[in-house]
């Protein structure tokens, strides 16, 4: 029964149909270049996620970029320093530019640091005997998994040796039985996946980079993706973790064990902490089953409380079929339409709420889909709706939402926010976006992930414009932290949202984060200049 | 609909039948007296959880009982003190030895504090101004929620001052969309599930003390309870904390966001650390929808691979409206019927899984139970299974696995051991237990939560026997170690399970948890002597 075609299908529409290739988008994305000047710099951090359609030739080095960050007390490689290395990972130093010029520069084509050496260790051991000699050194290093993350969080800012961790690939063991499975970092999620996959079990969460992510930064990110609102976060479902300190200590936190209360948690200290606090170099990960039967729900609403309405009912009457609730306003809606020539089923309405459930059962799923569809439109809750649970009609349904932030880029220049608001405020942002730009921009949009209460608000232009740029910024990360909301959603601080961590922060919070910093890195090595303002 | 009789039938199952009233438990358990001498004071320690059948006149101090226990270089409160505390708390400092006797005990009546003073504040800027003074006085205090942990954890070792959290027991919010409850440390988790009821909604977590234990004390000893399979642990489930620092310093992490990665995420210091790095004043919970529908099936099987088949089968099946897998083995089942007269509705066999389901729609579930019955009898899995629907026969049949741990008292002394071991040795810890304690004992049985792989080892005898108890300490938490499981599935170390921390973990953890302590409690004026061996 595991291994029917049902399930196959499920998994394929887990880890296939709701993802943008993240390596194709990588080659038509860019951020503007910028003149090096203070005020540019400014800029540049604010606007980390400005895009148009052209890549420049390189991107410019966050050295020169970011003229305010000066280098650290650390040390500079040497020969001799390469030749320990060569000792330490053999054949495995990278020095060549064109070998590390990948390595430099994140994915979005922000940030590019000047790295000079890249060590692809392949074990743990390896792992801690390049940090013991990079603390007794004073070397400065960044780890970096599939680098796919958005804040510039993994790649280095000046020198500092990169460990790659695409080499700790392999995964270690499965329990069939209680769906935990143990692996080194740098595993990517689709393997990891296909290795679950014959066991009819699937990662807890699944994101749009999966085919590049790694499960050691995305605990050391604490990624969220599209599953969240069903399985929980990684600091539910990672049961163990497996660190190498900065002075090369290992920190053998690996429980497999669903319940262990034994002296304090160690291992939530490395998840979303960037890679600061240590380098991750295995993990078990608690893995659900794959869905027997997954249908999807268009729903159009005229009111933003009539959305929330909705979900509260797809709450209420799905509870545990319930897998994503996203949202899409209208523009995000015509933008798709105008500029992929997409089809939405529905009329127009001013929100669309997409509803998915994940059961064992196709026919009490669309049962219960039915009822929820019956009670909203009865209640004129929602003004039209339709239900999918053929395969290709689901995919067509979700093409809409997950075909936003493509089709914004025909726009030109789009400026990205991806926030947390509290759920009372969710659309609030957006509206008021939209009356603060006015008529200087092609559009406003909201959509996100409504489930988490996780908008992305973009405004898009023909072209860059400082005008619009400093409408927004730091405008738009003020008003959420009024809110209480999070100025970073995923992803964390990197460099690129670091000035914004008092945002999201009280004073003491910070304090202590600096001080748990100071104990656990006292020389600084480990991804130095990230998360933590001047 | 959220308010329809069924939600209240759902939340009656959550929240009433499944949990023995400890209260009234308290007043029948007691531990064994013991003379004070070093031998016995290791008894004392590993045999925390002996029980027999009459109260002693009065617990032993805990000073007394425990001679190696050395009290800390802290300060001893005089009337200056008292003063500054009436200022701080009016009318709010209790020093009648009658008012603190309760609060000085543990609930198992095994440790005895001798604290002199207990303050009751009911502001987290009252906790404030307590704790700054008592740091500047080196005054050694204790946080106390509900007192129901079964370690000694939360209760003085000697004269250290006791902090009640129970009159800070306001809910201060329910978004009602998102179900995220904040609330103050002390609310009890019936009185949260009171509050949250009317708006369909319920802890992620329940246990069997849910009528006294306080929100603040599940999560400083990251309390798993009956839900854990179902909606995940409060790693996932808190979503803010509000703590004091040993130094009266607030820190403010009490987000109600479910996606946030802004800086490390220090709420997760203080969930499980037992109120030793700060106590906790508030926190933010995701809490899940009521259930519409409860089922459960009672399934009878010979072998323990047969066991593990079956859960496997519940998890393929049910899926996502699993919401329990218990299990009992014959003794277990022996010993109810024996003791307590209960009907076993299967015939004898060597284990039974006990299986619950909580979904949105009774028919559905039904079916689905029904196909997994059908299933595992047809596959010769299962030798006899039982599925019920009706409230009543649902409680029956949970009836059977919650009274084996009132069953097993009337057998005498009782040593009980709680600890999580790899899905695939769960039951090998009995009868390794049954081979090496042979025919001295009145039974061993095993019992326990399947789902999480936390086994209950219960051995009974007329009375206490140290042959028994020796054959039994350090053997027990030796096997467990051995086998990478867990010497405390819940409550955590407090005093009792201190001497264990290495058993489940490595050198360089313990150090690092040290050091942790050091950072945000120099002084260690929080909760003291516990969690960590001399």
């Amino acid at each position: 029964m595991r291994r029917s075609n049902v399930i196959r299908y499920a998994l394929e529409q887990y880890t296939s149909y709701r993802v943008p290739n993240i390596q194709c988008a990588q080659s038509v994305w860019y951020t503007q270049s910028t003149n090096n000047t203070f005020a540019v710099w400014r800029r540049r951090v604010h606007c980390s996620t400005a895009l148009a359609q052209k890549r420049p030739e390189r991107v410019q080095l966050s050295s020169v970029r970011f003229p305010q960050l000066k280098r650290g007390d650390f040390a500079r490689v040497t020969d001799r320093d390469l030749q320990v290395f060569e000792r330490l990972v053999p054949s495995r130093v990278l020095t060549e530019p064109d070998d590390i010029e990948g390595h430099n520069v994140d994915w979005s084509g922000t940030c590019r640091g000047d790295g000079q050496v890249l060590l692809r260790p392949k074990t743990t051991e390896e792992v801690s005997a390049i940090l013991r000699y990079c603390n007794g050194r004073r070397l400065a290093v960044v780890p970096q998994g599939g680098n796919t993350g958005l804040v510039g969080g993994s790649v280095p800012v000046f020198d500092e040796v990169i460990i790659s961790l695409s080499l700790m690939d392999k995964i270690i063991s499965l329990d069939e039985i209680s769906g935990v499975l143990v692996c080194q970092a740098g595993c990517v999620v689709d393997k990891i996946n296909g290795a679950l996959e014959p066991h009819g079990l699937m990662t807890p969460h699944i994101l749009g980079s999966k085919g590049s992510c790694q499960i050691g930064g995305n605990i050391s990110t604490n990624a969220g993706g599209l599953r969240m609102l069903r399985y929980g976060n990684l600091h539910g479902n990672v049961l163990g973790v497996e660190a190498v300190l900065a002075n090369g200590d290992v920190l053998d936190c690996l429980s497999t064990l669903r319940k262990d209360n034994t002296g304090y948690d160690l291992k939530q200290l490395f998840i979303g902490s960037e890679g600061s606090l240590g380098v991750v170099t295995a993990a078990s990960v608690l893995c659900p089953r794959i869905p027997g039967a997954v249908s999807v729900a268009l729903l159009g609403c005229d009111s933003f409380a009539q959305v929330l309405q909705t979900y509260d009912a797809a709450k209420t009457m799905l509870q545990e079929i319930l897998s994503a609730v996203e949202f899409m306003d209208r523009a995000s809606m015509e933008v798709v339409q105008e500029n992929l020539q997409l089809t939405c089923p529905l009329g127009a309405h001013s929100y669309y709420v997409l509803v998915e459930t994940s059961g064992s059962n196709a026919a009490h799923d669309e049962e219960k889909l039915n009822s929820l569809l019956g009670y909203v439109m009865e209640n004129g809750i929602v003004g039209d709706g339709t239900v999918a649970t053929e395969p290709s009609k689901v995919q067509s349904i979700w093409a809409l939402r997950e075909n936003v932030a493509v089709a914004l880029r025909r726009d030109g220049c789009v400026y990205k926010y991806d926030v947390t608001v509290p759920m009372s405020r969710f659309y609030d942002l957006v509206a008021d976006t939209r009356e603060r730009v006015g008529t200087d921009v092609t559009r406003v949009v909201g959509y996100g992930h409504l489930g988490e209460s996780d908008i992305h608000l973009n405004v898009t232009c023909p072209q860059h414009s400082d005008e619009v740029f400093d409408a927004l910024e730091p405008w738009v990360y003020d008003w959420v932290a009024k809110c209480k909301g999070s100025v970073s959603a995923e992803h964390g601080m990197g460099i690129l949202k670091r000035d914004y961590l008092y945002h999201s922060n009280t004073g003491p919070a910070v304090l202590l984060m600096k001080q748990l910093k100071k104990l656990m890195d006292p020389k600084g090595i480990l991804n130095p200049y990230k998360i933590f303002p001047d």
